[in-house]
Protein backbone atom coordinates (compact mmCIF):
# COMPACT_ATOMS: atom_id res chain seq x y z
CA UNK A 1 0.00 0.00 0.00
CA UNK A 2 1.18 2.95 -0.82
CA UNK A 3 2.14 5.83 2.29
CA UNK A 4 0.21 8.88 2.05
CA UNK A 5 3.05 11.77 2.04
CA UNK A 6 2.11 14.99 4.97
CA UNK A 7 4.03 17.39 5.09
CA UNK A 8 4.25 19.71 7.90
CA UNK A 9 6.62 22.65 9.56
CA UNK A 10 8.86 21.99 12.43
CA UNK A 11 10.61 18.44 14.16
CA UNK A 12 9.73 15.55 14.89
CA UNK A 13 7.23 15.82 18.00
CA UNK A 14 5.88 19.02 16.63
CA UNK A 15 2.24 19.85 17.41
CA UNK A 16 1.63 20.08 13.18
CA UNK A 17 2.75 16.03 13.46
CA UNK A 18 0.39 15.38 16.47
CA UNK A 19 -2.28 16.96 14.44
CA UNK A 20 -1.30 15.20 11.02
CA UNK A 21 -1.92 11.88 13.37
CA UNK A 22 -5.33 12.32 14.50
CA UNK A 23 -6.47 14.23 11.08
CA UNK A 24 -5.44 10.77 9.06
CA UNK A 25 -6.32 7.44 10.34
CA UNK A 26 -3.96 5.72 7.89
CA UNK A 27 -1.14 3.70 9.76
CA UNK A 28 0.55 3.97 6.47
CA UNK A 29 1.33 7.71 7.10
CA UNK A 30 4.86 9.43 5.99
CA UNK A 31 5.21 12.60 8.04
CA UNK A 32 7.77 14.64 6.54
CA UNK A 33 8.90 17.41 8.14
CA UNK A 34 9.86 21.16 6.86
CA UNK A 35 11.71 23.93 8.49
CA UNK A 36 9.31 27.00 6.81
CA UNK A 37 6.06 27.36 6.77
CA UNK A 38 6.79 28.27 2.68
CA UNK A 39 8.70 24.88 2.56
CA UNK A 40 5.57 23.38 3.11
CA UNK A 41 3.29 25.22 0.84
CA UNK A 42 6.28 24.90 -1.98
CA UNK A 43 6.19 21.08 -1.22
CA UNK A 44 2.61 20.71 -1.90
CA UNK A 45 2.31 23.12 -5.21
CA UNK A 46 5.09 20.88 -6.54
CA UNK A 47 3.24 17.86 -5.88
CA UNK A 48 6.44 16.55 -3.75
CA UNK A 49 3.69 15.49 -0.94
CA UNK A 50 0.19 14.53 -1.07
CA UNK A 51 -0.95 17.22 1.44
CA UNK A 52 0.25 19.46 3.86
CA UNK A 53 -0.89 20.45 7.59
CA UNK A 54 -0.47 24.09 9.00
CA UNK A 55 -1.73 25.64 11.80
CA UNK A 56 -3.98 28.53 11.01
CA UNK A 57 -5.27 29.98 14.62
CA UNK A 58 -4.47 29.65 18.02
CA UNK A 59 -7.46 30.97 20.78
CA UNK A 60 -4.65 32.85 22.88
CA UNK A 61 -2.81 34.73 19.98
CA UNK A 62 -5.76 34.72 17.02
CA UNK A 63 -4.68 33.90 13.10
CA UNK A 64 -1.10 33.54 11.82
CA UNK A 65 -0.68 35.77 8.82
CA UNK A 66 2.42 34.18 7.55
CA UNK A 67 0.30 31.08 6.85
CA UNK A 68 -2.88 33.58 5.55
CA UNK A 69 -0.86 35.24 3.03
CA UNK A 70 0.68 31.77 1.51
CA UNK A 71 -2.99 30.42 1.29
CA UNK A 72 -3.68 33.20 -1.09
CA UNK A 73 -0.64 33.80 -2.68
CA UNK A 74 -0.14 29.60 -3.34
CA UNK A 75 -1.82 27.30 -5.97
CA UNK A 76 -3.03 25.05 -3.23
CA UNK A 77 -6.60 24.76 -0.98
CA UNK A 78 -7.93 23.70 1.96
CA UNK A 79 -9.50 20.58 1.65
CA UNK A 80 -9.78 19.58 6.05
CA UNK A 81 -9.53 20.82 9.16
CA UNK A 82 -8.33 19.71 12.76
CA UNK A 83 -8.32 21.30 15.96
CA UNK A 84 -6.31 20.39 18.57
CA UNK A 85 -6.47 21.06 22.51
CA UNK A 86 -2.62 22.48 23.48
CA UNK A 87 -1.37 21.66 26.48
CA UNK A 88 2.26 23.37 26.78
CA UNK A 89 4.71 21.50 29.55
CA UNK A 90 8.02 22.99 30.41
CA UNK A 91 10.68 20.13 29.56
CA UNK A 92 14.53 19.97 30.88
CA UNK A 93 17.27 17.17 30.53
CA UNK A 94 17.56 14.20 33.31
CA UNK A 95 18.71 15.56 36.50
CA UNK A 96 17.11 19.21 36.12
CA UNK A 97 15.05 21.30 38.43
CA UNK A 98 12.02 23.45 38.03
CA UNK A 99 14.16 25.62 40.66
CA UNK A 100 17.20 25.96 38.67
CA UNK A 101 15.79 26.41 35.37
CA UNK A 102 17.31 30.09 34.32
CA UNK A 103 16.38 30.17 30.29
CA UNK A 104 13.75 28.28 28.15
CA UNK A 105 13.90 28.24 24.61
CA UNK A 106 10.47 27.68 22.51
CA UNK A 107 8.72 28.38 19.50
CA UNK A 108 7.61 32.83 19.39
CA UNK A 109 3.69 31.86 19.53
CA UNK A 110 4.50 29.38 22.69
CA UNK A 111 6.45 31.63 24.59
CA UNK A 112 3.69 34.21 23.94
CA UNK A 113 1.27 31.84 24.77
CA UNK A 114 3.32 30.99 28.24
CA UNK A 115 4.06 34.62 28.82
CA UNK A 116 2.66 34.55 32.35
CA UNK A 117 4.84 31.76 33.51
CA UNK A 118 7.89 32.74 32.36
CA UNK A 119 7.53 36.25 33.67
CA UNK A 120 6.46 34.98 37.31
CA UNK A 121 9.26 32.49 37.29
CA UNK A 122 11.79 35.05 36.07
CA UNK A 123 12.84 33.54 33.20
CA UNK A 124 14.95 34.52 30.41
CA UNK A 125 13.71 33.51 26.88
CA UNK A 126 14.82 32.54 23.59
CA UNK A 127 13.20 31.91 20.19
CA UNK A 128 13.40 28.91 18.41
CA UNK A 129 11.95 27.92 15.22
CA UNK A 130 9.82 24.91 16.82
CA UNK A 131 8.85 23.75 19.92
CA UNK A 132 10.19 20.24 19.07
CA UNK A 133 13.30 22.12 17.98
CA UNK A 134 13.89 23.42 21.03
CA UNK A 135 13.46 20.43 23.17
CA UNK A 136 15.77 18.84 20.95
CA UNK A 137 18.42 21.97 21.53
CA UNK A 138 17.66 21.01 25.13
CA UNK A 139 18.73 17.61 24.98
CA UNK A 140 21.79 18.13 22.94
CA UNK A 141 22.64 21.02 25.25
CA UNK A 142 22.47 18.96 28.30
CA UNK A 143 22.75 21.86 31.01
CA UNK A 144 20.04 21.81 33.63
CA UNK A 145 19.93 25.57 33.65
CA UNK A 146 17.87 25.38 30.27
CA UNK A 147 14.07 24.22 29.32
CA UNK A 148 12.14 24.05 26.24
CA UNK A 149 8.28 24.57 26.02
CA UNK A 150 6.72 22.48 24.09
CA UNK A 151 4.61 19.05 24.26
CA UNK A 152 4.74 15.01 25.48
CA UNK A 153 5.51 13.79 22.61
CA UNK A 154 8.87 15.93 21.74
CA UNK A 155 9.84 15.07 26.00
CA UNK A 156 9.50 11.56 24.69
CA UNK A 157 11.44 12.30 21.41
CA UNK A 158 14.04 13.48 22.31
CA UNK A 159 14.61 12.00 26.33
CA UNK A 160 13.79 15.00 28.48
CA UNK A 161 12.01 15.13 31.80
CA UNK A 162 8.54 17.06 32.67
CA UNK A 163 9.32 19.52 35.12
CA UNK A 164 5.71 21.58 35.02
CA UNK A 165 2.53 20.77 32.93
CA UNK A 166 -0.18 23.07 31.92
CA UNK A 167 2.30 26.08 31.69
CA UNK A 168 0.01 27.90 29.05
CA UNK A 169 -1.89 31.61 30.34
CA UNK A 170 -5.38 30.19 29.63
CA UNK A 171 -6.87 26.89 29.66
CA UNK A 172 -8.57 27.19 26.71
CA UNK A 173 -5.74 26.79 24.44
CA UNK A 174 -6.65 25.55 21.17
CA UNK A 175 -5.27 25.45 17.72
CA UNK A 176 -7.39 25.02 14.59
CA UNK A 177 -5.01 23.42 11.65
CA UNK A 178 -6.19 22.89 8.05
CA UNK A 179 -5.16 20.12 5.67
CA UNK A 180 -3.71 21.80 2.22
CA UNK A 181 -3.53 20.04 -0.69
CA UNK A 182 -2.98 20.66 -4.45
CA UNK A 183 -6.08 20.07 -5.57
CA UNK A 184 -9.06 21.53 -4.51
CA UNK A 185 -11.31 18.29 -3.71
CA UNK A 186 -14.36 19.01 -2.05
CA UNK A 187 -15.31 16.40 0.35
CA UNK A 188 -19.17 15.60 0.20
CA UNK A 189 -19.78 16.36 4.04
CA UNK A 190 -18.02 19.88 3.49
CA UNK A 191 -19.64 22.26 5.38
CA UNK A 192 -17.45 25.44 6.00
CA UNK A 193 -15.81 27.45 3.02
CA UNK A 194 -12.88 29.89 3.01
CA UNK A 195 -12.76 32.98 0.79
CA UNK A 196 -9.90 35.91 0.41
CA UNK A 197 -10.80 39.44 -1.00
CA UNK A 198 -9.83 42.25 -1.62
CA UNK A 199 -11.52 45.86 -1.68
CA UNK A 200 -12.34 48.38 -4.18
CA UNK A 201 -11.22 51.26 -2.05
CA UNK A 202 -14.66 53.13 -1.48
CA UNK A 203 -16.66 54.11 1.86
CA UNK A 204 -19.01 51.12 2.63
CA UNK A 205 -16.88 48.49 0.62
CA UNK A 206 -17.10 45.66 3.69
CA UNK A 207 -20.53 46.42 4.51
CA UNK A 208 -21.50 45.80 0.83
CA UNK A 209 -19.15 42.86 0.74
CA UNK A 210 -21.27 41.22 4.07
CA UNK A 211 -24.57 41.75 2.72
CA UNK A 212 -23.41 39.14 -0.24
CA UNK A 213 -23.82 36.45 2.72
CA UNK A 214 -26.24 38.36 4.66
CA UNK A 215 -29.13 38.88 2.26
CA UNK A 216 -28.55 34.83 1.39
CA UNK A 217 -28.96 34.00 5.41
CA UNK A 218 -25.47 32.53 5.58
CA UNK A 219 -23.96 32.41 8.37
CA UNK A 220 -20.23 34.20 8.46
CA UNK A 221 -17.97 32.41 11.02
CA UNK A 222 -14.97 34.46 11.24
CA UNK A 223 -13.15 37.41 9.41
CA UNK A 224 -9.59 38.22 9.33
CA UNK A 225 -8.37 41.61 8.36
CA UNK A 226 -4.64 41.09 6.35
CA UNK A 227 -2.33 44.04 5.72
CA UNK A 228 -1.34 44.15 1.66
CA UNK A 229 2.32 44.40 1.59
CA UNK A 230 3.52 47.05 -0.72
CA UNK A 231 0.07 49.13 -0.29
CA UNK A 232 0.26 50.58 3.34
CA UNK A 233 -3.10 50.53 5.12
CA UNK A 234 -5.00 48.36 2.61
CA UNK A 235 -6.14 44.94 3.60
CA UNK A 236 -7.21 41.70 2.39
CA UNK A 237 -10.10 39.62 4.50
CA UNK A 238 -10.66 35.89 4.59
CA UNK A 239 -14.24 35.20 5.68
CA UNK A 240 -14.95 31.77 6.80
CA UNK A 241 -19.07 30.65 5.97
CA UNK A 242 -21.13 28.25 6.51
CA UNK A 243 -21.94 26.33 3.28
CA UNK A 244 -19.96 24.63 0.24
CA UNK A 245 -18.85 25.89 -3.39
CA UNK A 246 -21.24 23.73 -4.82
CA UNK A 247 -24.45 24.58 -3.09
CA UNK A 248 -26.64 26.88 -5.13
CA UNK A 249 -26.57 29.64 -2.48
CA UNK A 250 -22.73 29.21 -1.90
CA UNK A 251 -21.94 29.53 -5.38
CA UNK A 252 -24.50 32.56 -6.09
CA UNK A 253 -22.49 34.49 -3.09
CA UNK A 254 -19.14 33.96 -4.56
CA UNK A 255 -20.27 34.63 -8.30
CA UNK A 256 -21.89 38.14 -6.53
CA UNK A 257 -18.46 38.52 -4.45
CA UNK A 258 -16.52 38.24 -7.84
CA UNK A 259 -18.49 41.27 -9.11
CA UNK A 260 -17.44 43.50 -6.31
CA UNK A 261 -14.09 42.66 -5.80
CA UNK A 262 -10.56 43.29 -7.45
CA UNK A 263 -9.41 40.00 -6.09
CA UNK A 264 -11.46 36.77 -4.77
CA UNK A 265 -9.79 33.21 -4.01
CA UNK A 266 -11.88 30.03 -3.08
CA UNK A 267 -9.59 28.65 -0.47
CA UNK A 268 -11.46 25.59 -0.44
CA UNK A 269 -14.68 23.92 0.75
CA UNK A 270 -14.14 21.06 3.88
CA UNK A 271 -15.84 19.84 6.78
CA UNK A 272 -15.68 21.66 9.88
CA UNK A 273 -12.84 20.26 12.13
CA UNK A 274 -13.71 17.75 15.18
CA UNK A 275 -11.43 19.06 18.10
CA UNK A 276 -8.40 16.46 19.21
CA UNK A 277 -6.15 15.69 22.52
CA UNK B 1 8.68 74.20 32.95
CA UNK B 2 7.61 71.11 34.28
CA UNK B 3 8.71 68.23 31.58
CA UNK B 4 6.06 65.83 29.91
CA UNK B 5 6.78 62.26 31.10
CA UNK B 6 6.00 59.79 28.48
CA UNK B 7 6.22 55.87 28.48
CA UNK B 8 7.27 53.88 26.33
CA UNK B 9 8.08 49.77 25.54
CA UNK B 10 12.30 49.21 24.95
CA UNK B 11 15.39 50.60 25.50
CA UNK B 12 16.63 54.28 24.87
CA UNK B 13 16.92 54.14 20.84
CA UNK B 14 13.90 51.84 20.26
CA UNK B 15 11.58 53.01 17.27
CA UNK B 16 8.70 53.83 19.85
CA UNK B 17 11.57 56.21 21.67
CA UNK B 18 11.70 58.05 18.23
CA UNK B 19 7.45 58.15 17.62
CA UNK B 20 7.48 60.26 20.77
CA UNK B 21 10.72 62.54 19.66
CA UNK B 22 8.31 63.08 16.52
CA UNK B 23 4.60 63.37 18.09
CA UNK B 24 5.32 65.74 20.89
CA UNK B 25 6.88 68.97 19.85
CA UNK B 26 8.13 70.02 23.24
CA UNK B 27 12.14 70.03 24.01
CA UNK B 28 11.16 69.21 27.69
CA UNK B 29 10.14 65.55 27.73
CA UNK B 30 11.10 63.04 29.57
CA UNK B 31 11.02 59.34 27.68
CA UNK B 32 10.23 56.50 30.28
CA UNK B 33 11.41 53.20 29.16
CA UNK B 34 9.68 50.15 29.94
CA UNK B 35 10.18 46.50 29.79
CA UNK B 36 6.56 45.41 28.26
CA UNK B 37 3.89 46.11 26.46
CA UNK B 38 2.01 45.84 29.95
CA UNK B 39 4.59 47.79 32.18
CA UNK B 40 3.40 50.68 29.57
CA UNK B 41 -0.17 50.71 30.57
CA UNK B 42 0.01 50.11 34.15
CA UNK B 43 2.21 53.20 34.17
CA UNK B 44 -0.44 54.94 32.42
CA UNK B 45 -3.01 53.81 34.30
CA UNK B 46 -1.52 54.29 37.45
CA UNK B 47 -1.22 57.98 36.63
CA UNK B 48 3.18 57.18 37.07
CA UNK B 49 3.50 59.06 33.41
CA UNK B 50 1.46 61.46 31.41
CA UNK B 51 0.97 59.46 28.47
CA UNK B 52 2.03 56.37 26.88
CA UNK B 53 3.37 55.58 22.95
CA UNK B 54 2.96 52.41 22.05
CA UNK B 55 2.74 50.42 18.57
CA UNK B 56 -0.35 49.17 17.34
CA UNK B 57 0.13 48.09 14.18
CA UNK B 58 2.60 47.11 10.85
CA UNK B 59 1.87 47.27 7.34
CA UNK B 60 4.05 44.21 6.70
CA UNK B 61 2.97 42.69 9.60
CA UNK B 62 -0.54 43.85 10.85
CA UNK B 63 -1.83 44.30 14.25
CA UNK B 64 -0.09 44.19 17.38
CA UNK B 65 -2.45 41.92 19.34
CA UNK B 66 -1.30 42.29 22.83
CA UNK B 67 -1.74 46.12 22.46
CA UNK B 68 -5.15 45.83 20.98
CA UNK B 69 -6.15 43.71 24.59
CA UNK B 70 -4.63 46.58 26.62
CA UNK B 71 -6.05 49.19 25.41
CA UNK B 72 -9.68 47.22 26.02
CA UNK B 73 -8.57 45.96 29.51
CA UNK B 74 -6.97 48.47 30.93
CA UNK B 75 -8.96 52.11 32.45
CA UNK B 76 -6.76 54.10 29.16
CA UNK B 77 -7.96 56.38 26.07
CA UNK B 78 -6.04 57.23 22.96
CA UNK B 79 -6.06 60.80 22.50
CA UNK B 80 -3.03 61.14 19.23
CA UNK B 81 -1.34 58.87 16.56
CA UNK B 82 1.59 59.24 14.56
CA UNK B 83 3.29 56.91 11.52
CA UNK B 84 6.36 56.31 11.26
CA UNK B 85 8.75 54.97 8.35
CA UNK B 86 10.78 52.48 9.87
CA UNK B 87 13.95 51.44 7.96
CA UNK B 88 15.78 48.59 9.47
CA UNK B 89 19.58 48.02 9.61
CA UNK B 90 22.21 45.33 10.14
CA UNK B 91 24.36 46.61 12.46
CA UNK B 92 27.81 44.97 14.16
CA UNK B 93 30.30 45.95 16.59
CA UNK B 94 33.51 48.32 15.36
CA UNK B 95 35.66 46.05 13.16
CA UNK B 96 32.68 43.84 11.93
CA UNK B 97 32.09 42.98 8.05
CA UNK B 98 28.53 41.59 6.79
CA UNK B 99 30.01 38.80 5.61
CA UNK B 100 31.16 37.65 9.01
CA UNK B 101 27.85 38.11 10.70
CA UNK B 102 26.24 34.69 11.83
CA UNK B 103 23.38 35.11 14.15
CA UNK B 104 21.11 38.29 14.41
CA UNK B 105 19.70 39.49 17.30
CA UNK B 106 16.54 41.77 17.76
CA UNK B 107 12.70 42.05 18.27
CA UNK B 108 10.27 39.23 16.71
CA UNK B 109 8.52 42.12 15.06
CA UNK B 110 11.86 43.06 13.55
CA UNK B 111 13.15 39.08 12.10
CA UNK B 112 9.63 39.02 10.57
CA UNK B 113 9.91 42.03 8.67
CA UNK B 114 13.42 40.88 7.59
CA UNK B 115 13.39 37.49 7.41
CA UNK B 116 13.83 37.67 3.68
CA UNK B 117 16.96 39.05 4.63
CA UNK B 118 17.86 36.83 7.26
CA UNK B 119 16.60 34.00 5.05
CA UNK B 120 18.91 34.65 2.09
CA UNK B 121 22.11 35.44 3.98
CA UNK B 122 21.49 32.75 5.84
CA UNK B 123 22.12 33.71 9.22
CA UNK B 124 20.63 32.10 12.86
CA UNK B 125 18.17 34.20 14.44
CA UNK B 126 17.30 34.77 18.43
CA UNK B 127 14.86 36.97 19.53
CA UNK B 128 15.27 40.09 21.87
CA UNK B 129 12.60 41.96 23.55
CA UNK B 130 13.00 45.19 21.88
CA UNK B 131 15.68 46.15 18.81
CA UNK B 132 17.45 48.57 20.86
CA UNK B 133 18.32 46.52 23.51
CA UNK B 134 19.27 43.86 20.92
CA UNK B 135 22.18 46.91 19.76
CA UNK B 136 23.10 47.26 23.09
CA UNK B 137 23.42 42.95 23.66
CA UNK B 138 25.41 43.34 20.46
CA UNK B 139 27.78 45.99 22.00
CA UNK B 140 28.54 44.31 24.92
CA UNK B 141 29.11 40.76 23.67
CA UNK B 142 31.06 42.75 21.36
CA UNK B 143 31.84 39.51 19.12
CA UNK B 144 32.39 40.29 15.01
CA UNK B 145 30.06 37.14 14.09
CA UNK B 146 26.66 38.62 15.90
CA UNK B 147 24.40 41.67 14.39
CA UNK B 148 21.40 43.38 15.65
CA UNK B 149 18.53 44.47 13.68
CA UNK B 150 17.41 48.23 14.83
CA UNK B 151 17.57 51.50 13.40
CA UNK B 152 19.64 54.60 12.86
CA UNK B 153 19.71 55.96 16.45
CA UNK B 154 20.25 52.77 18.44
CA UNK B 155 23.31 52.51 16.13
CA UNK B 156 24.02 55.79 17.70
CA UNK B 157 23.30 55.28 21.42
CA UNK B 158 25.28 51.63 21.33
CA UNK B 159 28.29 52.97 19.07
CA UNK B 160 27.46 50.23 16.58
CA UNK B 161 28.38 50.15 12.48
CA UNK B 162 25.92 50.50 9.70
CA UNK B 163 26.78 46.77 8.27
CA UNK B 164 23.34 46.74 5.75
CA UNK B 165 20.47 49.41 5.20
CA UNK B 166 16.91 48.98 4.31
CA UNK B 167 16.91 45.14 5.36
CA UNK B 168 13.24 45.16 5.20
CA UNK B 169 11.07 43.00 3.34
CA UNK B 170 9.43 45.15 1.52
CA UNK B 171 10.21 48.99 1.43
CA UNK B 172 6.78 50.14 2.50
CA UNK B 173 7.47 49.73 6.08
CA UNK B 174 5.47 52.04 8.27
CA UNK B 175 4.18 51.38 12.09
CA UNK B 176 1.65 53.49 13.57
CA UNK B 177 1.62 54.65 17.05
CA UNK B 178 -1.37 55.59 18.97
CA UNK B 179 -0.65 57.64 22.04
CA UNK B 180 -2.57 56.46 25.22
CA UNK B 181 -3.29 58.31 28.06
CA UNK B 182 -5.34 57.64 31.64
CA UNK B 183 -8.19 60.67 30.43
CA UNK B 184 -10.92 60.68 28.07
CA UNK B 185 -9.38 63.90 26.11
CA UNK B 186 -10.69 64.71 22.59
CA UNK B 187 -8.27 67.25 20.61
CA UNK B 188 -10.56 69.86 18.95
CA UNK B 189 -9.50 68.63 15.73
CA UNK B 190 -10.20 64.97 15.77
CA UNK B 191 -11.25 62.84 12.62
CA UNK B 192 -10.99 59.23 13.54
CA UNK B 193 -12.82 57.37 16.33
CA UNK B 194 -11.81 53.39 17.57
CA UNK B 195 -13.77 51.49 19.27
CA UNK B 196 -13.86 47.18 20.36
CA UNK B 197 -17.01 45.28 20.31
CA UNK B 198 -18.07 42.15 20.85
CA UNK B 199 -20.83 40.23 19.25
CA UNK B 200 -24.06 38.79 20.57
CA UNK B 201 -23.54 35.02 19.33
CA UNK B 202 -26.43 34.66 16.07
CA UNK B 203 -26.30 34.84 12.20
CA UNK B 204 -25.28 37.79 10.94
CA UNK B 205 -24.32 39.44 13.67
CA UNK B 206 -20.98 41.57 12.00
CA UNK B 207 -23.43 42.73 9.06
CA UNK B 208 -25.54 44.13 11.87
CA UNK B 209 -22.93 46.41 13.16
CA UNK B 210 -22.02 47.36 10.38
CA UNK B 211 -24.94 49.13 9.35
CA UNK B 212 -24.74 50.90 12.54
CA UNK B 213 -21.97 52.61 10.31
CA UNK B 214 -23.24 52.28 6.70
CA UNK B 215 -26.56 53.92 7.54
CA UNK B 216 -24.86 56.78 8.79
CA UNK B 217 -22.23 56.63 5.85
CA UNK B 218 -19.81 56.39 8.43
CA UNK B 219 -16.46 55.86 6.22
CA UNK B 220 -14.63 52.36 8.39
CA UNK B 221 -11.11 52.94 8.07
CA UNK B 222 -10.21 49.46 9.64
CA UNK B 223 -11.77 46.35 11.48
CA UNK B 224 -10.07 44.03 13.63
CA UNK B 225 -10.65 40.60 14.54
CA UNK B 226 -8.95 39.64 17.85
CA UNK B 227 -9.53 36.18 20.23
CA UNK B 228 -11.30 36.27 23.36
CA UNK B 229 -9.28 34.62 25.99
CA UNK B 230 -11.21 31.99 27.59
CA UNK B 231 -13.85 31.76 25.04
CA UNK B 232 -12.16 29.88 22.10
CA UNK B 233 -13.43 30.73 18.93
CA UNK B 234 -15.34 34.06 19.94
CA UNK B 235 -13.86 37.19 19.00
CA UNK B 236 -13.90 41.23 19.59
CA UNK B 237 -13.74 44.23 16.88
CA UNK B 238 -11.87 46.81 16.55
CA UNK B 239 -13.07 49.30 14.22
CA UNK B 240 -11.19 53.07 13.47
CA UNK B 241 -14.25 54.66 11.86
CA UNK B 242 -14.10 58.76 10.18
CA UNK B 243 -15.52 60.90 12.94
CA UNK B 244 -15.60 62.29 16.19
CA UNK B 245 -17.45 60.96 19.51
CA UNK B 246 -18.71 64.63 20.23
CA UNK B 247 -20.73 64.63 16.57
CA UNK B 248 -24.23 64.07 16.66
CA UNK B 249 -23.54 61.39 13.85
CA UNK B 250 -21.20 59.71 15.33
CA UNK B 251 -22.57 59.57 18.83
CA UNK B 252 -25.86 58.11 17.41
CA UNK B 253 -24.04 55.21 15.90
CA UNK B 254 -22.26 54.44 19.41
CA UNK B 255 -25.43 54.95 21.24
CA UNK B 256 -27.15 51.97 18.10
CA UNK B 257 -23.47 49.99 19.45
CA UNK B 258 -24.60 49.73 22.80
CA UNK B 259 -27.86 48.81 21.81
CA UNK B 260 -26.42 46.09 19.91
CA UNK B 261 -23.73 44.95 21.39
CA UNK B 262 -23.03 43.19 24.85
CA UNK B 263 -19.78 45.06 25.27
CA UNK B 264 -18.55 48.56 23.86
CA UNK B 265 -15.72 50.72 25.03
CA UNK B 266 -14.96 54.02 22.85
CA UNK B 267 -11.01 53.62 22.91
CA UNK B 268 -10.69 57.25 21.94
CA UNK B 269 -11.42 59.98 19.45
CA UNK B 270 -8.38 61.28 17.88
CA UNK B 271 -6.82 63.09 15.07
CA UNK B 272 -5.28 60.98 12.16
CA UNK B 273 -1.79 61.02 12.02
CA UNK B 274 0.42 62.08 9.95
CA UNK B 275 3.87 60.23 8.64
CA UNK B 276 7.18 60.60 9.92
CA UNK B 277 9.92 60.20 9.27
Amino acid sequence: MKKLRIAYQGEKGAYSELAARRYFPSKSLELIPHKTFADVFHAIAGRRVDSGIVPVENTLNGGIREVFNLLDEQAVYVTGEIKLRISHMLLGVRGSRLAGIRKVYSHPQALLQCRKFIRHAGLSQAEYYDTAGAAKLVAEQNDPSIGAIAGQSAADDYGLVVLKKNIESDGKNFTRFLVVSRDSVVPGDADKTTVVFSLRNQPGALHKILSVFAIRDIDLLSIDSIPIVGKPWEYKFFIDFRGRVFEETASRAIEHLRELCPHVKVIGSYKEGRTAY
